[in-house]
């Protein structure tokens, strides 16, 4: 992965990159390098707890962005997603699901839906990644509904944009009325 | 506390109540005589499982609102808490902190929150049932920050303004200008 970067022409707006606890355990100082050279990581919990050292994931989101990554994504499944970058934190709900089928490969379709969103707005703005992360949390929810691949073969876009309202009904509220 | 609720002259517009695997244990046919007389039950995640013979919380939540409490909050600690009424749910996030000192008696602190803000509103829509998790939540998050109550009795006004204006920047994104 760091060739790869190494021999880009030209660097991209965003570079992105998810590990996994299995690089940590064999190659931590060749990961270290590769981590240093991304503009955003995408993790899970446990994996941002191995990778810092930090049980608290506000602690651990410092470390870890200590190593080079001005962003940083960390998933926690069904508790859904916590986004850092400066001082700014924004945390995604995953949606409550009746059943899960299968979650293998909810956290690949995140980063898939996350970057897939990311490139068709061509906007890293802190405002259009939460947006990215809703887009991401929607697709990896249909992932969970059967085995594999099966059923994000069959969504279409009006799946995708009622589940994206279902996250917003999920998660909006509104104090201004209140606090104004 | 079911006698009290029997004892009521006139009923309040919501009663809440929150309950323990304690109760659970050992006295769960009173335990859910007295949940058949409440609106709104509080009690975690591990507790809505026990309670109800159910591992996904949306199963879990349609049993127990079956026993009588047409509002049903699961408080997840760190990972947020969920209000389900009908066919609306809402996923409130925890703040993430940097340090947790001392978690006891956060649950308590949040539902006292929570009530306090609806009898200071006597507003029991769903919008202000939102707002009022989100005012137990911050005021849950104080808790945490000392020993026992010492932290809670020297906040101030502002400070719980401040720390909701937090949950709203943590939680808050908007979609409607992509999706309109």
């Amino acid at each position: 992965q760091s060739t790869v970067i190494e021999r880009l022409d030209k660097r991209p707006k965003l570079v992105a990159m998810d590990t996994m606890n299995f690089w940590m355990d064999i190659a931590m100082d060749d990961l270290k390098k590769t981590i240093s050279m991304v503009d955003l990581l995408i993790i899970n919990d446990e994996e941002a707890r191995q990778l810092s050292g930090e049980y608290s994931l506000v602690k651990a989101s410092k470390v870890i962005r200590d190593m080079g990554p001005k962003f940083l994504i960390i998933k926690k499944g069904e508790h859904g997603a916590l986004l850092f970058n400066e001082d700014k934190l924004f945390y995604a709900p995953a949606l409550p699901l009746e059943e899960v089928f299968d979650p293998t490969g909810a956290g690949d379709t995140f980063a898939g839906g996350f970057m897939g969103y990311i490139a068709s707005t061509n906007d890293i703005s802190f405002d259009n990644m939460k947006r990215a992360i809703i887009n991401g949390s929607a697709l990896a929810s249909f992932c969970c509904e059967k085995f594999g691949t099966e059923r994000l073969t069959t969504i279409t876009e009006k799946d995708l944009s009622d589940r994206i309202a279902e996250f917003v009904a999920l998660a909006n509220f509104d104090f201004a009325q209140k606090i104004a």
